[in-house]
Protein backbone atom coordinates (compact mmCIF):
# COMPACT_ATOMS: atom_id res chain seq x y z
CA UNK A 1 0.00 0.00 0.00
CA UNK A 2 2.76 2.09 0.84
CA UNK A 3 4.95 1.68 -2.43
CA UNK A 4 1.18 2.21 -4.54
CA UNK A 5 1.30 5.64 -2.84
CA UNK A 6 5.19 6.20 -3.73
CA UNK A 7 4.43 5.38 -6.90
CA UNK A 8 1.71 7.54 -7.78
CA UNK A 9 3.44 10.31 -6.06
CA UNK A 10 6.43 9.47 -8.29
CA UNK A 11 4.73 8.96 -11.43
CA UNK A 12 2.74 12.87 -10.37
CA UNK A 13 5.92 14.29 -10.22
CA UNK A 14 7.75 12.96 -13.19
CA UNK A 15 10.19 10.87 -11.08
CA UNK A 16 10.86 7.68 -13.08
CA UNK A 17 12.23 10.80 -16.31
CA UNK A 18 14.64 11.99 -13.11
CA UNK A 19 15.56 8.25 -12.08
CA UNK A 20 16.95 7.93 -15.98
CA UNK A 21 18.71 10.71 -16.18
CA UNK A 22 20.12 10.10 -12.66
CA UNK A 23 23.53 10.59 -12.38
CA UNK A 24 24.46 10.98 -8.37
CA UNK A 25 23.04 10.47 -4.92
CA UNK A 26 23.50 12.43 -2.55
CA UNK A 27 22.38 10.95 1.20
CA UNK A 28 21.76 11.78 4.71
CA UNK A 29 23.55 9.98 7.17
CA UNK A 30 21.93 10.37 10.41
CA UNK A 31 18.38 9.04 10.75
CA UNK A 32 18.90 7.20 7.09
CA UNK A 33 21.96 5.38 7.87
CA UNK A 34 21.77 4.72 11.35
CA UNK A 35 20.20 6.26 14.57
CA UNK A 36 22.34 7.86 16.95
CA UNK A 37 22.39 7.02 20.78
CA UNK A 38 24.62 5.62 23.05
CA UNK A 39 28.18 4.03 21.93
CA UNK A 40 28.01 4.09 18.38
CA UNK A 41 24.30 3.91 17.41
CA UNK A 42 22.42 1.10 15.65
CA UNK A 43 22.20 1.09 11.85
CA UNK A 44 19.02 1.23 10.14
CA UNK A 45 17.99 -2.08 8.63
CA UNK A 46 18.89 -2.29 5.30
CA UNK A 47 20.97 0.72 5.23
CA UNK A 48 24.36 -1.47 4.74
CA UNK A 49 23.27 -3.05 2.14
CA UNK A 50 21.82 -0.35 -0.01
CA UNK A 51 25.33 1.97 0.23
CA UNK A 52 26.92 -1.40 -1.16
CA UNK A 53 24.69 -1.69 -4.05
CA UNK A 54 24.75 2.05 -5.08
CA UNK A 55 28.51 1.90 -4.89
CA UNK A 56 28.43 -1.01 -7.20
CA UNK A 57 26.32 0.99 -9.47
CA UNK A 58 26.83 3.72 -12.19
CA UNK A 59 25.50 6.11 -9.82
CA UNK A 60 27.86 8.48 -8.04
CA UNK A 61 27.18 8.88 -4.31
CA UNK A 62 28.15 10.92 -1.70
CA UNK A 63 27.18 12.08 2.01
CA UNK A 64 26.01 15.10 3.32
CA UNK A 65 25.25 15.62 7.21
CA UNK A 66 25.02 18.10 9.63
CA UNK A 67 26.79 15.99 12.12
CA UNK A 68 28.48 18.31 14.55
CA UNK A 69 29.86 16.41 17.51
CA UNK A 70 33.21 14.74 16.14
CA UNK A 71 35.15 15.67 13.46
CA UNK A 72 34.84 14.03 9.98
CA UNK A 73 37.95 11.22 10.88
CA UNK A 74 36.44 10.26 14.11
CA UNK A 75 32.00 10.12 12.66
CA UNK A 76 33.42 8.21 10.01
CA UNK A 77 35.27 5.67 11.89
CA UNK A 78 32.22 5.07 13.69
CA UNK A 79 29.72 4.43 10.73
CA UNK A 80 32.74 1.95 9.16
CA UNK A 81 32.81 0.44 12.99
CA UNK A 82 28.69 -0.36 12.03
CA UNK A 83 29.68 -1.70 8.86
CA UNK A 84 29.15 1.15 6.70
CA UNK A 85 31.43 0.94 3.43
CA UNK A 86 32.42 4.67 3.38
CA UNK A 87 35.53 6.98 3.18
CA UNK A 88 36.55 10.51 4.75
CA UNK A 89 36.84 12.05 1.40
CA UNK A 90 32.73 11.16 0.56
CA UNK A 91 31.61 12.77 3.52
CA UNK A 92 30.40 16.70 3.59
CA UNK A 93 30.12 18.20 7.25
CA UNK A 94 29.53 21.98 8.44
CA UNK A 95 32.57 22.28 10.89
CA UNK A 96 35.51 22.50 7.40
CA UNK A 97 33.12 24.55 5.45
CA UNK A 98 33.15 26.69 8.57
CA UNK A 99 36.62 26.78 8.63
CA UNK A 100 36.98 27.89 5.09
CA UNK A 101 34.76 30.95 5.65
CA UNK A 102 36.40 31.99 9.49
CA UNK A 103 39.69 32.14 7.48
CA UNK A 104 38.09 33.59 3.96
CA UNK A 105 36.64 36.56 6.05
CA UNK A 106 39.35 37.37 8.70
CA UNK A 107 37.50 35.73 12.03
CA UNK A 108 38.21 34.51 15.34
CA UNK A 109 35.85 32.12 16.73
CA UNK A 110 34.71 31.66 20.19
CA UNK A 111 33.24 28.19 20.09
CA UNK A 112 29.81 26.51 21.40
CA UNK A 113 30.60 23.32 19.94
CA UNK A 114 30.52 19.59 21.32
CA UNK A 115 34.02 18.85 22.56
CA UNK A 116 34.88 16.45 20.15
CA UNK A 117 34.69 19.02 17.17
CA UNK A 118 37.15 21.40 18.74
CA UNK A 119 40.12 19.57 16.61
CA UNK A 120 38.74 20.40 13.35
CA UNK A 121 39.12 24.43 14.54
CA UNK A 122 42.52 23.49 15.31
CA UNK A 123 43.76 25.84 12.70
CA UNK A 124 42.02 28.74 13.21
CA UNK A 125 43.23 31.67 15.34
CA UNK A 126 40.92 31.67 18.60
CA UNK A 127 42.56 34.69 20.82
CA UNK A 128 40.10 37.76 21.70
CA UNK A 129 36.69 36.52 19.76
CA UNK A 130 35.20 39.01 17.10
CA UNK A 131 32.36 35.89 16.34
CA UNK A 132 30.84 33.00 17.85
CA UNK A 133 30.22 29.55 15.90
CA UNK A 134 27.48 26.76 17.36
CA UNK A 135 27.43 23.44 17.03
CA UNK A 136 25.14 20.48 18.06
CA UNK A 137 27.27 20.85 21.52
CA UNK A 138 24.34 18.59 23.48
CA UNK A 139 24.82 18.57 26.32
CA UNK A 140 27.11 21.59 26.63
CA UNK A 141 24.02 23.52 25.53
CA UNK A 142 24.33 24.81 29.65
CA UNK A 143 22.92 27.63 30.80
CA UNK A 144 26.63 29.02 31.81
CA UNK A 145 28.03 28.08 28.22
CA UNK A 146 24.88 29.75 26.61
CA UNK A 147 25.61 32.92 28.60
CA UNK A 148 29.29 32.74 27.72
CA UNK A 149 28.49 32.81 23.89
CA UNK A 150 25.58 35.58 24.30
CA UNK A 151 28.12 37.57 26.37
CA UNK A 152 30.62 37.70 23.30
CA UNK A 153 28.00 38.28 20.87
CA UNK A 154 26.49 41.42 22.71
CA UNK A 155 29.93 43.15 23.63
CA UNK A 156 30.91 42.85 19.79
CA UNK A 157 29.86 46.31 17.96
CA UNK A 158 28.79 43.75 14.98
CA UNK A 159 27.98 40.06 16.34
CA UNK A 160 28.69 37.88 13.92
CA UNK A 161 26.56 34.23 15.04
CA UNK A 162 27.65 31.04 12.59
CA UNK A 163 25.54 28.23 13.07
CA UNK A 164 26.35 24.75 12.14
CA UNK A 165 22.89 23.56 10.52
CA UNK A 166 19.63 24.82 11.61
CA UNK A 167 18.26 21.39 12.70
CA UNK A 168 15.07 21.66 15.42
CA UNK A 169 15.60 18.37 17.03
CA UNK A 170 17.26 14.50 16.40
CA UNK A 171 16.39 11.19 17.06
CA UNK A 172 18.76 9.36 19.06
CA UNK A 173 17.94 5.67 20.38
CA UNK A 174 16.75 7.05 23.75
CA UNK A 175 14.22 9.54 22.22
CA UNK A 176 14.39 13.11 20.66
CA UNK A 177 16.95 15.92 21.33
CA UNK A 178 16.94 19.24 21.07
CA UNK A 179 19.25 20.34 17.68
CA UNK A 180 21.34 23.07 17.47
CA UNK A 181 18.53 25.18 15.56
CA UNK A 182 17.15 25.68 18.43
CA UNK A 183 19.45 27.22 20.16
CA UNK A 184 20.48 29.35 17.13
CA UNK A 185 16.85 30.67 17.45
CA UNK A 186 17.56 31.57 21.11
CA UNK A 187 20.84 33.21 20.53
CA UNK A 188 19.42 35.36 17.52
CA UNK A 189 16.26 36.55 19.97
CA UNK A 190 19.02 37.46 22.91
CA UNK A 191 21.39 39.87 20.65
CA UNK A 192 18.28 40.68 17.93
CA UNK A 193 20.64 39.26 14.79
CA UNK A 194 19.96 36.91 12.11
CA UNK A 195 22.78 33.64 12.32
CA UNK A 196 24.70 32.47 9.53
CA UNK A 197 24.02 28.93 8.74
CA UNK A 198 26.42 26.85 7.43
CA UNK A 199 25.63 23.71 6.49
CA UNK A 200 22.38 21.86 5.01
CA UNK A 201 19.92 23.47 4.01
CA UNK A 202 22.28 26.23 2.77
CA UNK A 203 22.34 26.21 -1.43
CA UNK A 204 26.21 26.78 -0.67
CA UNK A 205 26.89 23.81 1.52
CA UNK A 206 24.59 21.63 -0.98
CA UNK A 207 26.49 23.04 -4.12
CA UNK A 208 29.89 22.66 -2.77
CA UNK A 209 28.59 18.23 -2.74
CA UNK A 210 27.45 18.93 -6.24
CA UNK A 211 30.70 20.50 -7.90
CA UNK A 212 33.03 17.73 -6.17
CA UNK A 213 30.60 15.08 -8.01
CA UNK A 214 30.75 17.78 -11.52
CA UNK A 215 26.77 17.43 -11.39
CA UNK A 216 24.12 19.79 -12.33
CA UNK A 217 21.38 19.87 -9.71
CA UNK A 218 18.92 18.09 -11.74
CA UNK A 219 21.20 14.79 -12.26
CA UNK A 220 21.36 14.55 -8.57
CA UNK A 221 18.83 13.51 -5.74
CA UNK A 222 19.02 13.96 -2.30
CA UNK A 223 17.71 11.28 0.58
CA UNK A 224 17.38 12.66 3.98
CA UNK A 225 14.49 12.02 6.89
CA UNK A 226 14.39 15.69 7.42
CA UNK A 227 11.27 17.31 4.97
CA UNK A 228 12.84 21.12 5.39
CA UNK A 229 16.89 20.95 5.95
CA UNK A 230 17.43 17.39 3.34
CA UNK A 231 14.25 17.28 1.33
CA UNK A 232 13.92 21.09 0.87
CA UNK A 233 17.35 22.22 0.65
CA UNK A 234 17.88 19.73 -1.87
CA UNK A 235 14.51 21.30 -3.77
CA UNK A 236 15.68 24.69 -3.65
CA UNK A 237 18.69 24.01 -5.24
CA UNK A 238 17.05 22.61 -8.22
CA UNK A 239 18.18 18.92 -6.84
CA UNK A 240 14.96 15.91 -6.17
CA UNK A 241 14.60 15.43 -2.99
CA UNK A 242 13.16 12.11 -1.29
CA UNK A 243 12.32 11.58 2.31
CA UNK A 244 12.42 8.41 3.85
CA UNK A 245 10.24 7.23 6.96
CA UNK A 246 13.27 6.88 9.55
CA UNK A 247 14.62 8.99 12.07
CA UNK A 248 12.91 11.92 12.80
CA UNK A 249 10.46 11.30 10.10
CA UNK A 250 7.03 12.37 11.42
CA UNK A 251 3.61 11.31 9.61
CA UNK A 252 2.65 14.86 9.26
CA UNK A 253 5.98 15.68 7.59
CA UNK A 254 3.97 14.27 4.72
CA UNK A 255 1.29 17.27 4.41
CA UNK A 256 3.60 20.04 5.85
CA UNK A 257 2.44 23.21 4.83
CA UNK A 258 5.38 24.49 2.25
CA UNK A 259 7.73 21.13 1.42
CA UNK A 260 6.39 18.67 -0.38
CA UNK A 261 8.59 15.59 -0.83
CA UNK A 262 9.12 14.22 -4.74
CA UNK A 263 9.03 11.08 -2.94
CA UNK A 264 8.79 9.00 1.03
CA UNK A 265 9.61 6.12 1.13
CA UNK A 266 9.77 3.40 4.69
CA UNK A 267 13.80 3.03 3.89
CA UNK A 268 16.91 3.81 2.29
CA UNK A 269 16.43 0.21 0.92
CA UNK A 270 13.53 1.12 -0.61
CA UNK A 271 14.81 4.06 -1.81
CA UNK A 272 17.47 2.51 -3.45
CA UNK A 273 15.85 -0.73 -5.14
CA UNK A 274 13.40 1.76 -6.50
CA UNK A 275 16.11 4.00 -8.39
CA UNK A 276 18.00 1.35 -9.54
CA UNK A 277 15.03 -1.07 -11.04
CA UNK A 278 13.90 1.91 -12.33
CA UNK A 279 17.38 2.00 -14.45
CA UNK A 280 17.30 -1.71 -15.90
CA UNK B 1 23.32 67.89 30.40
CA UNK B 2 21.42 64.69 30.82
CA UNK B 3 18.87 66.14 32.66
CA UNK B 4 18.48 69.17 30.01
CA UNK B 5 18.16 66.43 27.29
CA UNK B 6 15.31 64.65 29.65
CA UNK B 7 13.52 67.87 29.81
CA UNK B 8 13.30 68.29 26.30
CA UNK B 9 12.41 65.38 25.17
CA UNK B 10 9.26 65.20 28.26
CA UNK B 11 8.18 68.40 26.52
CA UNK B 12 7.83 67.56 23.41
CA UNK B 13 6.06 64.26 24.06
CA UNK B 14 3.81 66.26 26.68
CA UNK B 15 5.44 64.97 29.66
CA UNK B 16 4.70 68.09 31.93
CA UNK B 17 1.08 67.58 31.21
CA UNK B 18 1.15 64.06 31.91
CA UNK B 19 2.77 64.75 35.30
CA UNK B 20 0.38 67.09 36.32
CA UNK B 21 -3.05 64.42 35.96
CA UNK B 22 -0.55 61.76 37.08
CA UNK B 23 -2.52 59.15 39.54
CA UNK B 24 -0.37 56.26 39.97
CA UNK B 25 3.12 55.26 38.65
CA UNK B 26 3.97 51.41 38.77
CA UNK B 27 7.63 50.35 38.95
CA UNK B 28 9.61 47.80 37.60
CA UNK B 29 11.89 46.23 40.05
CA UNK B 30 14.99 44.14 39.09
CA UNK B 31 17.12 46.79 37.03
CA UNK B 32 15.47 50.04 38.68
CA UNK B 33 14.99 49.31 42.18
CA UNK B 34 17.85 46.61 43.00
CA UNK B 35 20.77 44.59 40.73
CA UNK B 36 20.28 40.69 41.43
CA UNK B 37 23.04 38.74 42.01
CA UNK B 38 24.82 36.69 44.95
CA UNK B 39 22.79 36.89 47.66
CA UNK B 40 20.18 39.30 48.01
CA UNK B 41 21.65 41.62 45.24
CA UNK B 42 22.64 45.26 45.67
CA UNK B 43 19.78 48.11 45.92
CA UNK B 44 20.70 50.93 43.14
CA UNK B 45 21.22 54.06 45.16
CA UNK B 46 18.84 56.55 45.67
CA UNK B 47 15.82 53.74 44.83
CA UNK B 48 14.59 53.25 48.72
CA UNK B 49 14.42 56.66 49.49
CA UNK B 50 12.60 57.35 45.74
CA UNK B 51 10.45 54.76 47.22
CA UNK B 52 9.69 56.30 50.59
CA UNK B 53 9.33 59.64 48.32
CA UNK B 54 6.77 58.05 45.97
CA UNK B 55 4.49 56.46 49.23
CA UNK B 56 4.84 59.56 50.88
CA UNK B 57 3.05 61.74 47.85
CA UNK B 58 -0.23 61.64 46.67
CA UNK B 59 0.38 59.31 44.11
CA UNK B 60 -0.82 55.62 43.86
CA UNK B 61 2.32 53.10 43.96
CA UNK B 62 2.45 49.40 42.33
CA UNK B 63 5.47 47.06 41.55
CA UNK B 64 5.29 45.66 38.61
CA UNK B 65 7.80 42.66 37.91
CA UNK B 66 8.12 39.31 35.89
CA UNK B 67 10.81 38.26 38.38
CA UNK B 68 9.82 34.22 38.26
CA UNK B 69 12.83 32.58 40.30
CA UNK B 70 10.80 33.01 44.02
CA UNK B 71 7.22 33.41 45.23
CA UNK B 72 6.06 36.41 45.88
CA UNK B 73 6.44 36.14 49.44
CA UNK B 74 10.01 35.25 49.17
CA UNK B 75 10.78 37.84 46.68
CA UNK B 76 9.26 40.90 48.58
CA UNK B 77 11.01 39.59 52.20
CA UNK B 78 14.17 40.26 50.06
CA UNK B 79 13.52 43.55 48.99
CA UNK B 80 12.33 44.25 52.69
CA UNK B 81 15.98 43.16 53.96
CA UNK B 82 17.43 45.65 51.43
CA UNK B 83 15.38 48.50 52.90
CA UNK B 84 12.22 49.02 50.48
CA UNK B 85 9.27 49.42 51.93
CA UNK B 86 7.42 47.13 49.98
CA UNK B 87 4.27 44.73 50.39
CA UNK B 88 3.54 41.70 48.71
CA UNK B 89 -0.13 42.80 47.69
CA UNK B 90 1.61 45.77 46.09
CA UNK B 91 3.35 43.03 43.97
CA UNK B 92 2.27 42.25 40.44
CA UNK B 93 4.10 38.74 39.05
CA UNK B 94 3.39 36.52 36.65
CA UNK B 95 3.17 33.01 38.18
CA UNK B 96 -0.33 33.73 40.07
CA UNK B 97 -1.57 35.47 36.93
CA UNK B 98 -0.33 32.08 35.17
CA UNK B 99 -2.53 29.43 38.21
CA UNK B 100 -5.10 31.60 37.34
CA UNK B 101 -5.00 31.09 33.53
CA UNK B 102 -3.90 27.30 34.31
CA UNK B 103 -7.45 26.87 36.39
CA UNK B 104 -9.74 28.60 33.71
CA UNK B 105 -8.59 26.33 31.22
CA UNK B 106 -8.17 23.38 33.04
CA UNK B 107 -4.35 22.69 31.99
CA UNK B 108 -1.79 20.59 33.86
CA UNK B 109 1.54 22.32 33.47
CA UNK B 110 4.91 20.31 33.52
CA UNK B 111 7.07 22.91 35.29
CA UNK B 112 10.40 24.17 33.84
CA UNK B 113 10.86 27.11 36.39
CA UNK B 114 13.56 27.43 39.04
CA UNK B 115 13.06 25.97 42.55
CA UNK B 116 11.94 28.90 44.02
CA UNK B 117 8.93 30.03 42.32
CA UNK B 118 7.39 25.81 42.42
CA UNK B 119 5.25 26.24 45.01
CA UNK B 120 3.23 28.91 43.34
CA UNK B 121 2.07 26.16 41.54
CA UNK B 122 0.93 24.25 44.45
CA UNK B 123 -2.54 24.63 44.16
CA UNK B 124 -2.35 23.60 40.47
CA UNK B 125 -3.10 19.96 39.13
CA UNK B 126 0.57 19.14 37.23
CA UNK B 127 -0.14 14.87 36.56
CA UNK B 128 -0.22 13.91 32.84
CA UNK B 129 0.97 17.09 31.79
CA UNK B 130 -1.16 18.78 28.95
CA UNK B 131 0.96 22.18 28.53
CA UNK B 132 4.05 23.51 29.80
CA UNK B 133 4.83 26.21 31.89
CA UNK B 134 8.57 28.23 31.31
CA UNK B 135 9.79 30.72 33.87
CA UNK B 136 13.19 32.44 34.32
CA UNK B 137 14.57 28.99 35.42
CA UNK B 138 18.28 30.10 35.03
CA UNK B 139 20.75 27.34 35.77
CA UNK B 140 17.79 24.58 35.28
CA UNK B 141 17.69 25.95 31.70
CA UNK B 142 19.96 22.44 30.95
CA UNK B 143 19.84 21.04 27.93
CA UNK B 144 17.93 17.40 29.49
CA UNK B 145 15.35 19.86 31.33
CA UNK B 146 15.11 21.52 28.00
CA UNK B 147 14.92 18.33 26.02
CA UNK B 148 12.03 17.38 28.35
CA UNK B 149 10.00 20.10 28.43
CA UNK B 150 10.16 19.53 23.82
CA UNK B 151 9.19 16.07 24.34
CA UNK B 152 6.26 17.01 26.40
CA UNK B 153 4.79 19.43 24.04
CA UNK B 154 6.01 17.59 21.13
CA UNK B 155 3.91 15.07 22.19
CA UNK B 156 0.53 16.86 22.80
CA UNK B 157 -1.55 17.02 19.56
CA UNK B 158 -2.44 20.82 20.24
CA UNK B 159 0.79 21.91 22.34
CA UNK B 160 0.39 24.88 24.45
CA UNK B 161 3.44 26.64 25.69
CA UNK B 162 2.98 29.57 28.32
CA UNK B 163 6.05 31.66 28.85
CA UNK B 164 6.32 33.66 32.00
CA UNK B 165 7.82 37.20 30.29
CA UNK B 166 9.76 37.03 27.08
CA UNK B 167 12.69 39.01 28.29
CA UNK B 168 15.88 38.57 26.35
CA UNK B 169 18.25 39.10 29.46
CA UNK B 170 18.57 41.11 32.27
CA UNK B 171 22.17 42.10 34.35
CA UNK B 172 22.65 40.52 37.35
CA UNK B 173 26.04 41.87 39.61
CA UNK B 174 28.12 39.57 37.58
CA UNK B 175 27.08 40.33 34.21
CA UNK B 176 24.63 39.73 31.94
CA UNK B 177 22.08 37.11 31.81
CA UNK B 178 19.73 35.17 29.58
CA UNK B 179 16.30 35.55 30.27
CA UNK B 180 13.49 33.19 29.98
CA UNK B 181 12.08 34.89 26.18
CA UNK B 182 15.57 32.82 25.00
CA UNK B 183 14.42 29.76 25.94
CA UNK B 184 10.69 30.70 25.06
CA UNK B 185 12.24 31.47 21.37
CA UNK B 186 14.18 27.77 21.31
CA UNK B 187 10.98 25.76 22.33
CA UNK B 188 8.56 27.95 19.92
CA UNK B 189 11.13 26.73 17.07
CA UNK B 190 11.25 23.34 17.78
CA UNK B 191 8.22 22.49 18.13
CA UNK B 192 6.64 25.40 15.49
CA UNK B 193 4.37 26.90 17.74
CA UNK B 194 3.73 30.22 19.24
CA UNK B 195 4.03 30.76 23.16
CA UNK B 196 1.28 32.84 24.88
CA UNK B 197 3.25 35.15 27.25
CA UNK B 198 1.92 35.97 30.69
CA UNK B 199 3.54 38.86 32.23
CA UNK B 200 4.86 41.85 30.82
CA UNK B 201 4.48 43.08 28.02
CA UNK B 202 1.06 41.51 28.11
CA UNK B 203 -1.58 44.02 28.31
CA UNK B 204 -3.55 41.61 30.03
CA UNK B 205 -1.32 42.04 32.49
CA UNK B 206 -0.39 45.58 32.55
CA UNK B 207 -4.45 46.03 32.70
CA UNK B 208 -4.38 43.77 35.94
CA UNK B 209 -2.36 46.19 37.69
CA UNK B 210 -4.48 49.80 36.41
CA UNK B 211 -7.58 47.49 37.71
CA UNK B 212 -5.86 46.95 41.08
CA UNK B 213 -5.13 50.76 41.26
CA UNK B 214 -9.09 52.37 39.60
CA UNK B 215 -6.92 53.70 36.97
CA UNK B 216 -7.41 54.69 33.35
CA UNK B 217 -4.28 54.44 31.39
CA UNK B 218 -3.55 57.72 30.67
CA UNK B 219 -3.74 58.58 34.60
CA UNK B 220 -0.55 55.90 34.97
CA UNK B 221 3.31 55.74 34.24
CA UNK B 222 5.39 53.15 34.17
CA UNK B 223 9.07 53.08 34.92
CA UNK B 224 10.97 50.49 34.00
CA UNK B 225 14.51 49.23 32.57
CA UNK B 226 13.78 47.42 29.93
CA UNK B 227 12.97 49.23 27.05
CA UNK B 228 10.58 46.80 25.12
CA UNK B 229 8.98 45.31 27.77
CA UNK B 230 8.18 47.95 30.36
CA UNK B 231 8.33 50.76 28.30
CA UNK B 232 6.94 49.52 24.69
CA UNK B 233 4.17 46.91 26.67
CA UNK B 234 2.91 49.79 28.93
CA UNK B 235 2.77 52.87 26.16
CA UNK B 236 0.99 49.96 24.09
CA UNK B 237 -1.57 49.87 26.73
CA UNK B 238 -1.77 53.69 26.83
CA UNK B 239 0.16 54.35 29.74
CA UNK B 240 3.50 56.73 29.62
CA UNK B 241 6.81 54.67 30.05
CA UNK B 242 10.11 56.15 31.34
CA UNK B 243 13.26 54.17 30.92
CA UNK B 244 15.98 54.33 33.38
CA UNK B 245 19.66 54.35 32.89
CA UNK B 246 20.02 50.99 35.34
CA UNK B 247 19.51 47.65 35.37
CA UNK B 248 19.94 45.93 31.50
CA UNK B 249 19.86 49.57 30.35
CA UNK B 250 22.00 49.94 27.03
CA UNK B 251 22.89 53.69 25.45
CA UNK B 252 21.72 51.92 21.78
CA UNK B 253 18.06 51.63 23.48
CA UNK B 254 17.74 55.57 23.23
CA UNK B 255 17.86 54.60 19.33
CA UNK B 256 15.62 51.59 19.07
CA UNK B 257 14.14 50.96 15.89
CA UNK B 258 10.32 50.59 17.20
CA UNK B 259 10.42 51.79 21.02
CA UNK B 260 10.82 55.49 21.98
CA UNK B 261 10.67 56.13 25.96
CA UNK B 262 8.34 59.21 27.11
CA UNK B 263 11.64 60.27 29.12
CA UNK B 264 14.78 58.76 30.08
CA UNK B 265 16.44 59.31 33.28
CA UNK B 266 19.95 58.32 35.17
CA UNK B 267 18.29 56.35 37.81
CA UNK B 268 14.58 56.30 39.64
CA UNK B 269 15.56 59.10 42.35
CA UNK B 270 15.55 61.14 39.38
CA UNK B 271 12.75 60.02 37.92
CA UNK B 272 10.66 60.44 41.27
CA UNK B 273 12.53 63.99 41.74
CA UNK B 274 11.09 65.43 38.79
CA UNK B 275 7.62 64.13 38.57
CA UNK B 276 7.31 65.32 42.13
CA UNK B 277 8.70 68.57 41.50
CA UNK B 278 6.20 69.19 38.58
CA UNK B 279 3.29 68.31 40.49
CA UNK B 280 4.07 71.36 43.04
Amino acid sequence: MRIETYCFVMADSGWPGCAKSLKGVILDMCGVLYDSGEGDGVAIPGSIEAVKKLKASDLLLRFCTNETQATRETFVAKLQRLGFDISVSEVFSPAPAAVAVLKERGLRPHLLVYDGLIPEFDSVNKANPNCVVIGDAAEKFSYQNLNEAFRVLIGLEKPVLFSLGQGRYYKETDGLKLDVGVYMKALEYACDLKAEVIGKPSPTFFQSVLNDMGLQPHEALMIGDDLVNDVGGAQHCGMKGVQVRTGKYRPCDERHPTVTADGTVDNLAQAVDMILNQRH
